[in-house]
C-alpha cells in the first residue's frame, strides 16, 4: 500500500514580518528576551549548508526579509545566491513582502504588497514564483485563492489552518488537497490546487525537530559513540509517513520541515535531513526526499488524479471548540484603520507622483510602499502582535506617508503651475495636508483669514469617473465663503463642532503629535467638491463679511416632547427617529419605494477571561469568546438627540453614553446614511473586557443568509450556523458566526436588500434574521493563548497619564429594492477607499490667474465606465507605468453593471503617445500570456459544467481598447513614445 | 590613565568532557532536554566563520570532542583547519583530552591525558599548545600549576575559581595575576605566569552574550533600520573595559568571550564582536583585537612588569559565604576509585602491551587511554556529573580495561611461551583476570581443584624494583597448596570470608555483571610474593590432601571480657585493642621506638538542606555543608570484634553497625596497617543526607598543621581554619579545612609522623590537632545549586529493587619517628598505585615446564633506585618508546632519598640496543631542549632567594645515565637499534 511513498521534506523557516517583535527586531536578532528569533542567521547560516550538499533545498518566502539581506550581501554572496535560485536548491515561495493576512486585508494592498516582493525577485533572479505559501494566516480567502493565487501564476496555494471540525472531515475522506475555485466570476478558469496540512506547518511529530538546542533525538550515526539510534529514527519517520499518507491521495505527502524563525543555525537541520534521507532510502520503506512544494505540485500533476472541489472560502477557522479567530477581524480597529486610510492614499499619491515624473532621489511613495506591504502582514493589520510592534507598524506608515505626502505636494505643485504664467522666480508653491482631518485636526484650514489671504483647497479625486462629494474641514469662525475654480461663490455649511470631537481631538493632538492645538476650529465647514476623473479641482476659502450658512439646531425630542418623530434628509433618502425613545425607526426612499423599519443600537459582549478551567479559553487578540449573549448599551436619556441642517448635509449627534457618541448624516445628492461613531475608552473598571458591536436592526426576512466580501472584493453567501463543507457542530452562536468585512456585508429578503459599508477592516455578522452587526472595538483584560501574550488592552497616554483607547470610524448604509444593491456597494465602496485627496496652500492674490486650477489626467471628455476602477497607475521607474483596471461587479451583480466593459487606453493616457502595451501576471512579473501557457491543468472531481467564463479578449495594439469582463483584473505595462 | 588600555577579547567555548551529558551526547547534541549543547555544531561552524574574516581568532581547548569531529571531516576540512591553525586563527589551548580536575586527579593520569591531547596535536597541526586553561575546576593545584604548567612548557595559566574572600582580597591589590611557583623543590625553575578571572570565565557583563537566541543588545548598526545603538553599546563596552583596568596591571586586559558550550553557530558571536572591535576603535577610548590568551601572555610579558608571587594552591574553592566546594574531594568514591583501579592497571597494561609489541590492529590499550583520559574531566573523576553521565564513565573505562585485559593476556600468553619449548601446534594460553576481586569475586581462583589442574597465577609488578607483597584470592574450599614458580611449596593462609563480603559479593555480581554466582568462596587464600622488576613471578595453587593453614580466629572480646586488652601484629608493627571498648588503643612499633596512643572511629555529618532561607546552601556533589559537627557512630556493641591470625596476616573485623564493616589488616614484613572499609547503603530513612568520615585519634600536638598531597605528589601544608594569601573569616569550621588528598595526609610533632595513605580521591582533614579524618562516602538529598541539578544519591539495583551505593575502600596508616615517614609514603604510596597484577589461568601438566615462569623487563640485576619510578613505559606504536622517571621525593623529604638519583637506560632497557634518546617535555610533544629556550622569563616582585634548584644533567649519549633530582620527572622518547 505504501510501496512508492514519496516523503518530500521542505525545508522552510516561517519568519513573521513583525509580531513579538519588530519586523527589524525580528533581522538583526534584538529583543531576544521575548523571543529568540534572527532572520539574519537564517540567511547567512543558509547559504553555507546548501553549498555543502548540493542535494539540500530550502525555500524563502517573506521578501521583506529577504531584501534587507540582500541589500547587505557582497557581490560575491549575490553571485552565489543567484547560482542557488538558479539551479532549485533556493525558492521563492509565496514571494510577497510579506505572508499577508487573508481576513483583515483589502485586496489592492494585497496586490501592492504581492507585486513589491515578485518584481524584486524577477528583477534580481529573472524567476517567478509558483507556489502560493500562506501557512500561518489564520482562516482562508476565496481572494487569496483565485486571485493573489491563479491570478499571480501559482500553481498551488499551501496553507495550515483550517476549522478543526473541517480539517477532522477531510483528513476522513482525504480531501485536505483540493482544486480551490474561489471565485464565481471565474470558476475553473482562476482554480488553484490548494492543501490544507494535517496539522500545522511545522514537522509531523514533535521529535523532529532540529534547532539549535532542540530536543529532538538527533540521527547518531557514528557507530563509534554511543547511543546508535537509526534503526529506531527510520521506524519513527517510516510511522510519521504512513500516517500521513493514510490521510493523503497519491503517494507523495510533504514534510514542512522547520517553524517560526526556525534554521538560524541551518546546518542544524540540513545534517539530519541528510542522515534522514540517507537511511530512510537505505531502509526503503518509504522514499524520503529533499522537496519543495514546487516539486511536490508538480508531483502532484505528474499523479494524474481528480481532485475534491472547493468554493468560497475557509472561513471563519476554529482551533478548537471555543477557540473562533475570529476576534481579530476587528482588533486594533485604529491600526487597521489607518492601514486603509494609509492604502487609499498611497493608491492617489501614485497617480500624482507619475503624472509629475517619479524620481528616486527625490521624495516618492517607495517607503509607503514597503510600510503599507509590511503592514499586512497576518500580524500586523491583523492586530495580534504585541503593542510596541504594532507601534512599530504605525511609525513606518507614517513615515512613509510623510514622504509620500511631500510628494504629493510636489506634484501638486507641478500640476498647479502654470507653465505661460510663472517664471523661475516664482518660488515652488508649498502644499499642506491633514491627515488628522478625521480629529478634526488642519491647521491649514484653521488660519482665520483676517490677514485677507485665501486657502487654497486643492481637491484630488483618484477615481476615474468625475465626482462630487462633501468636503468638510474645521475653520476657526463662521465667517467664511467658499468659491469655486471660477471664483463663483457656492453653497457651504457651518456645523458646529461638538465638544466629543474637540476634547478627540485635543487629547490626541497632544498624545501623537505632542502638540496641544493653539486655535479650537469651531465649525466644520462643509461644500460640495466636482472634481474630474483622475484630476483635481480648486476651491477657495476666504474670509466674508458674514457669517456662512450656519447649521439649524435642533436639541428637542426629549422623551415626553410632543412631536414624537421627526425626518431627517435632505433628498431621496429620509431617515424617521423617535424622539420620545431617542431611536430611528424608519429609512424611506420614496424614489426607489424603500420603506423599511429600522433601528440602530449599541450593545458588547462581556469577554470571556481565564477562569483556570479546562477549557480556559479567554477572549483575545485573535479569539473572539463572548461570556454569553451580548448586552445591549441604553442611550442616556438625560442626552438628548441634537439635529443639524443645513444645505449640504443633515446630521443627528447621539451622546450614547459616556463613551460612545455618534454622527448620522444625510448628504445632499447621495442615498445612503453615514454614521461615525467615536467609542472609547471602553470602561473595565468591573475588571471585564468588553466588545462593542453596533447593531442595525430590520425587518428583513433573510433566512439566516448574508454576504460578506472576500478582502473587498466578492462577496461570499453566509449562512448562520452552517457550512458548506460539514455538519457544523456550533459550540459558539455569536463568534463561529463572524466574518471579516472590508467591503461590506448585506443581507436581503424577497423585496429589498439592506447593505452595510466600512470604513476598514471589521468583524461582522447577522445574528438574528435581517440584522447587521459590526463589532468597532474591543478592549480586553486577558490573552487569549496564543502566543502574543499580552492582553489587547490599547491605551493612549498623555504625559505618563493612559486611557483606554477611543476609536473613530465609520460605517455607512442603505437599503435598495432587491437586486438593486450592488450598484452603490460597488461604486460607493470605491469612494470610501478613495476619498478626495484635499491639499491646502494659501494664496495673496488671485490664485487661478497664475495657477492651473483643474485638471485632469484622462482625455478632458473621458471617464471609464462606472463598472470600471483603475486600481493601479504607477511609474515604475524606468519610463514604464504599470496600470491595472478592475471590473467592479461579479457576474449576475447587477442587470447593468454585470457585463463586459471598456476601457481605451488611449484616453487614459490622453496626453501621452502609447508605445506598447504588455499584459502581465497580476503581479507585474511575468507576461500574462506566458503564465496562461505554463499554468498547470487540475481535474476535479464529479464537478458539474460550469456557466461560460466570460474575459476580456486580447488588447488590439492598435486600437488599445481593455475589454474588462465582471471581477476582471488586468495589468498592463505600457511603454511610451518620446 | 586607560590611554592604550587594550582589551583582549578571546572568542572560546567551554565544552564539558561530560557533566549533564555524556561526552557523546554533547559532542552529537542529544540529549537536547538536559542541555542544549552540541559541539558539533561549535566546530562546524567555526570554520567558515573564521574564514569570512581572518582578524577573527578562536580558541579550542577539549581534545576529546575536538578528535571525535577531526576524524570526522573531509580531507579539504582538514586541509582548511590546519591552514587556520597555522595562520593563528585557530588556536589549541591546554590541549589535553579534556580540562581535568585538579583536586581528584592523579598526577599520572593528567600527566597522560595532557599527553594523549598534546601528541595529537603536535602530529596533525605540528603545534604546542603554550598555554594551560582551567577556567572551570573548582580550585587549583599546585601539581597543576608547576608540573602540568610550566613543565609542560605552558608560558600562562588561567583559570576562573578562587575563593571569593582571596578573590576580593586579590582585586584590591591587582594581584589576580601573579608569578606561581607551585613546588617548593624546583622554585622559579617551574614557575609559571598565572591569572585569575576578575569573575568567571564569562563575558565581563551580562550583556555581551551572543548565542543564537541570547539576549544581550546585538550592536544595530544599519542606519536603514530601527533601533541603532552602536553609541550605547559602545558606552557599555568602555565602561566594563575600565572597570576591569582598574583591578589589573598593565594596560592589557582579556576578555572571555564564551562559556558553556557557546558558538553553536559561530557566526552570531564574531558578528558582533566584530562590529565592537570596529565601533569601539572608532571611538578611541580603548583599544579592542581579537586575542588568544598567548598573544596576551605576550603582551603581558612584553609589559616588562614585576609580579606578585604566589605558592603552594588554590584549595580549598568557596564560592561565598558557605559555599565550600570540598563535597567533589570524595563524591562518588566508588567512581572515583574505580578511576584509580584502571589507572594503576593502564600503567601496567602498557608495559606489558610494550613487552609484546603494541598493534592497533589486535586489543591494546588506547581506548582504556581515551577512557581515562576522559575521566580526569573536571566533572567526572570529581564526581559532579549526573547519574546516567557517571554510569558512561564507568561504562567507558570498563570497555576500556575490557580491552586492555586482553591485550595484558595476549602479552603474558606471549611472555610464558617459551620458544624452545613450544612448537606451532601450542595453542594460546588464555588468561583470566579478576577486576572484581575487591568484592571478593574471582572464578578463575575459585574452581575446587578436583580435576587435578593446577591453577597458574602470574603475577606482574609493575614497579621498577623487586618487591614482596601478599596475594589474596578467593578460594572455593580449604584443601590447597601454593608452590612458588619453582614449584616449591610456600605457606600460605586461609581466611574465612565473612557474610558481609559474601552480601557485597553477591549483590554487587548480580548488579553489575547480571550474574548470580553459583560458587560461594569459603577463603580467602592469601601468600606472599616475591616478584622481580617490571616482571613476573608464577605461583600454583593446587589441591592438596589436607587443609591449608586456617586463620586462627577468635570472637571474644566482648565488653566485660577478663582479658580487655589484646595485640595483633606479626613483626615490628603490633597494635593494641580495648576488647571492652572494642576498639584500637594503641600502635606501637618497637624497632622504631614508636608508642602512641590512638583511636580509630566512624562519624557522620548530617548534610545541610534546602531550607528555603537566604543562604539557603544544601550539601550537594560540589559543596559539602555540613549541619552542626560531626556525629559519633557508635560500634554496635552485640557484635564483637574478631580477630583472624596466621602466618601472613593478621585481621581485626568489626562490624560497626548494620551499614559499617571494617577489617584491619597487619602483614607480615610490613610496618602498617591496612584498614579496609564497606560502607553503605547510608540510611536515609529520616530524611537527611549523610556524609561519613573515618576518623584517626593520636595524641600528636600537631599545632593545626597537617599535610595533604597535591595530585599524589607533593605535600603542602595546610594550617587549619588559615591561609597564607588573607585573613581567613572562617564560616564553615569543617568544610573550610577540608583538602582533597590522592596519596595522602599526615600530621607531625617534635617526635612522631603520622601518616595516612589513601586508595583513591577522598577528602580529609584534621578538625583537631592529631585527629586526621578522611571521608569515604556521601549520600544526599538535595542539590547544591550549582549546576548538576541531581542530588547525590547513588543507587544500585538488582531487579528494579534499589539500595544506596555500598563503598568498599582501603586506606593505610603508619606512625613514624619525625622524619622518617616519606620514605613510607612515597614507596608505598607507588606500590598503592601499581598493586601487583594477577593472571590466572589453568595447566594440566607441569606449567613450569613448558613455560617462562618468572621474567623481569630489566637487566636481570638491575632494580631502579628506591627514590625512582617508571611512570611511563608505553610503545608509541612507531616503535619509539615513551619512557617517564619519576624522582618520589621532594627535596629535603628524607635524609637519605632526597637525593639525586640515576637511572641506566642501558639495563632498564637490558635486552634491547638504544639508538637514540631524545628527552622530552613532560607532555612529550616537544624536545625538552626546545621547550626550555622558548620558555618566557617572568619578573617576580620583591622575591627572595631561593635555594638552589637541582635538576639533572643533560643525558650522555653513550652513557645513557639519567640523572633525577628530587622530584624530577623527566621524559624520553627512546629509538632502538634493530
Amino acid at each position: 500500500m505504501y510501496s512508492g511513498l514519496n516523503v518530500h521534506l521542505v525545508p522552510h523557516t516561517h519568519d513573521d514580518v513583525g509580531w513579538l517583535k519588530t519586523v527589524d527586531q525580528y533581522y538583526v536578532g534584538s529583543n531576544n528576551s521575548i523571543q529568540g528569533a534572527c532572520v539574519q542567521n537564517v540567511l547567512d547560516s543558509l547559504i553555507p549548508a546548501l553549498l555543502a550538499n548540493r542535494n539540500r533545498k530550502f525555500i524563502y518566502v517573506e521578501q521583506a526579509f529577504f531584501q534587507r539581506w540582500w541589500r547587505e550581501q557582497s557581490e560575491f554572496v549575490q553571485k552565489t545566491v543567484k547560482q542557488l535560485v538558479k539551479s532549485g536548491q533556493l525558492e521563492f515561495i509565496n514571494g510577497g513582502m510579506c505572508m499577508h493576512d487573508e481576513a483583515a486585508t483589502h485586496y489592492i494592498d494585497m496586490i501592492d504588497q504581492t507585486t513589491l516582493g515578485h518584481r524584486f525577485i524577477k528583477q534580481e533572479f529573472g524567476v517567478t514564483p509558483r507556489i502560493g505559501w500562506q501557512i500561518d494566516p489564520f482562516g482562508h480567502s476565496a481572494v487569496q485563492a483565485y486571485l493573489l493565487g491563479a491570478e499571480v501564476g501559482f500553481d498551488s496555494l499551501f496553507f495550515g489552518r483550517i476549522d478543526y471540525q473541517d480539517r477532522a472531515k477531510r483528513k476522513g475522506e482525504k480531501s485536505l488537497e483540493v482544486v480551490w475555485q474561489g471565485s464565481k466570476s471565474f470558476g475553473s478558469s482562476a482554480q488553484i490546487f490548494s492543501g490544507a496540512f494535517p496539522e500545522n506547518y511545522e514537522p509531523p511529530t514533535s521529535n523532529f525537530y532540529f534547532e539549535v538546542n532542540d530536543a529532538s533525538p538527533i540521527v547518531q550515526d557514528d557507530i563509534d559513540l554511543f547511543d546508535y539510534n537509526v534503526p529506531d529514527r527510520v521506524n519513527d519517520f517510516v510511522a510519521a509517513a504512513i500516517s500521513q499518507a493514510n490521510i493523503t491521495r497519491t503517494n507523495h505527502i510533504m514534510w514542512t520541515m522547520g517553524t517560526d524563525f526556525k534554521y538560524q543555525y541551518a546546518e542544524t537541520w540540513f545534517r539530519q535531513l541528510d542522515k534522514f534521507i540517507h537511511y530512510v532510502n537505505q531502509d526503503g520503506r518509504v522514499h524520503a526526499l529533499y522537496s519543495t512544494p514546487s516539486i511536490y505540485t508538480d508531483a502532484k500533476h505528474a499523479a494524474n488524479e481528480a481532485w475534491p472541489i472547493k468554493t468560497d472560502d475557509f472561513f471563519p477557522y476554529a482551533d478548537r471548540v471555543n477557540g473562533y479567530w475570529t476576534g481579530y477581524f476587528t482588533s486594533r480597529p485604529a491600526l487597521k484603520g489607518y492601514v486603509r486610510f494609509t492604502s487609499g492614499y498611497y493608491l492617489a499619491a501614485r497617480q500624482l507622483e507619475y503624472f509629475k515624473g517619479k524620481s528616486s532621489s527625490s521624495p516618492n511613495t517607495d517607503s509607503l510602499a514597503d510600510a503599507l506591504a509590511i503592514a499586512q502582514h497576518h500580524d500586523a493589520v491583523s492586530g495580534t502582535e504585541k503593542q510596541h510592534v504594532a507601534n512599530d507598524y504605525a511609525k513606518r506608515l507614517s513615515i512613509g506617508y510623510t514622504e509620500a505626502e511631500k510628494a504629493v505636494a510636489a506634484s501638486f505643485a507641478f500640476l498647479t503651475k502654470a507653465a505661460n504664467k510663472t517664471d523661475g522666480r516664482t518660488p515652488q508653491i508649498k502644499f499642506q495636508q491633514c491627515p488628522l482631518l478625521n480629529i478634526s485636526y488642519c491647521p491649514a484650514s484653521e488660519s482665520d483669514f483676517s490677514d485677507g489671504k485665501d486657502l487654497v483647497v486643492v481637491v484630488y479625486n483618484p477615481l476615474g469617473r468625475k465626482r462630487e462629494d462633501v468636503i468638510r474641514i474645521p475653520v476657526a469662525n463662521e465667517n467664511v465663503v467658499v468659491r469655486d475654480s471660477s471664483g463663483k461663490e457656492i453653497q457651504s455649511q457651518l456645523l458646529p463642532i461638538p465638544d466629543t470631537f474637540l476634547g478627540l481631538r485635543s487629547y490626541y493632538a497632544k498624545a501623537y503629535l505632542g502638540v496641544s492645538p493653539s486655535v479650537n476650529p469651531k465649525y466644520w465647514l462643509a461644500f460640495s467638491a466636482i472634481v474630474p476623473p483622475l484630476g483635481f479641482s480648486t476651491y477657495y476659502v476666504s474670509k466674508a463679511k458674514q457669517a456662512a450658512t450656519i447649521s439649524d439646531s435642533h436639541r428637542e425630542y426629549r422623551s415626553g416632547s410632543q412631536s414624537d418623530t421627526f425626518e431627517v434628509g435632505l433628498g431621496n433618502l429620509k431617515l424617521i427617529y423617535s424622539g420620545k425613545e431617542a431611536k430611528l425607526t424608519q429609512y424611506i426612499n420614496r424614489k426607489r419605494k424603500v420603506k423599511e423599519s429600522i433601528d440602530q443600537t449599541y450593545k458588547f459582549y462581556a469577554s470571556y477571561g481565564d477562569d483556570f478551567t479546562d477549557d480556559a479559553q479567554a477572549s483575545g487578540a485573535y479569539i473572539f469568546r463572548p461570556n454569553g449573549s451580548s448586552i445591549p448599551i441604553h442611550y442616556n436619556k438625560k442626552s438628548p438627540l441634537t439635529v443639524f441642517r443645513g444645505p449640504i448635509v443633515h446630521e443627528v449627534h447621539q451622546k450614547i453614553n459616556s463613551w460612545i457618541y455618534q454622527t448620522t448624516r444625510l448628504f445632499k445628492g447621495k442615498e445612503h446614511a453615514e454614521v461615525e461613531f467615536i467609542v472609547g475608552p471602553i470602561p473595565i473598571d468591573n475588571g471585564v473586557g468588553k466588545e462593542i458591536a453596533t447593531e442595525i436592526k430590520t425587518n428583513l426576512a433573510s433566512s439566516k443568509t448574508f454576504y460578506t466580501d472576500s478582502n473587498g472584493r466578492d462577496f461570499i453567501e453566509r449562512v448562520r450556523d452552517y457550512r458548506k463543507d460539514w455538519n457544523l457542530e456550533v459550540n459558539q452562536p455569536v463568534a463561529g458566526n463572524y466574518y471579516p468585512i472590508n467591503l461590506g456585508i448585506y443581507l436581503k429578503d424577497k423585496q429589498s436588500e439592506f447593505s452595510v459599508l466600512v470604513d476598514r477592516s471589521v468583524g461582522g455578522s447577522s445574528i438574528q434574521d435581517g440584522h447587521v452587526e459590526l463589532m468597532v472595538h474591543r478592549r480586553l483584560l486577558n490573552d487569549d493563548s496564543r502566543g502574543v501574550a499580552e492582553a489587547l488592552n490599547e491605551t493612549v497616554c498623555v504625559s505618563d497619564k493612559c486611557a483606554g483607547l477611543t476609536v473613530l470610524g465609520k460605517y455607512y448604509f442603505r437599503i435598495d429594492p432587491v437586486g438593486e444593491g450592488a450598484r452603490w456597494r460597488r461604486t460607493f465602496g470605491q469612494e470610501i477607499y478613495s476619498p478626495l485627496l484635499l491639499a491646502f496652500t494659501e494664496s495673496e492674490g488671485n490664485w487661478g490667474d497664475s495657477h492651473v486650477t483643474t485638471f485632469s489626467g484622462l482625455d478632458s471628455s473621458y471617464g471609464l465606465p462606472e463598472n470600471v476602477a483603475i486600481i493601479t497607475l504607477q511609474a515604475l521607474g524606468n519610463g514604464e507605468v504599470l496600470l491595472r483596471l478592475a471590473h467592479l461587479f461579479e457576474i449576475g451583480e447587477d442587470v447593468n453593471l454585470s457585463v463586459k466593459s471598456s476601457v481605451e487606453l488611449k484616453k487614459v493616457f490622453g496626453n501621452k503617445q502609447i508605445n506598447k502595451v504588455t499584459e502581465a501576471s497580476l503581479s507585474a512579473n511575468q507576461e500574462r500570456a506566458e503564465m496562461e501557457k505554463k499554468r498547470l491543468v487540475w481535474q476535479v472531481k464529479g464537478s458539474s459544467p460550469e456557466p461560460k467564463v466570460s474575459r476580456g479578449g486580447p488588447v488590439d495594439p492598435e486600437k488599445l481598447i481593455v475589454e474588462l469582463a465582471p471581477m476582471e483584473i488586468r495589468t498592463f505595462i505600457i511603454n511610451f513614445k518620446h
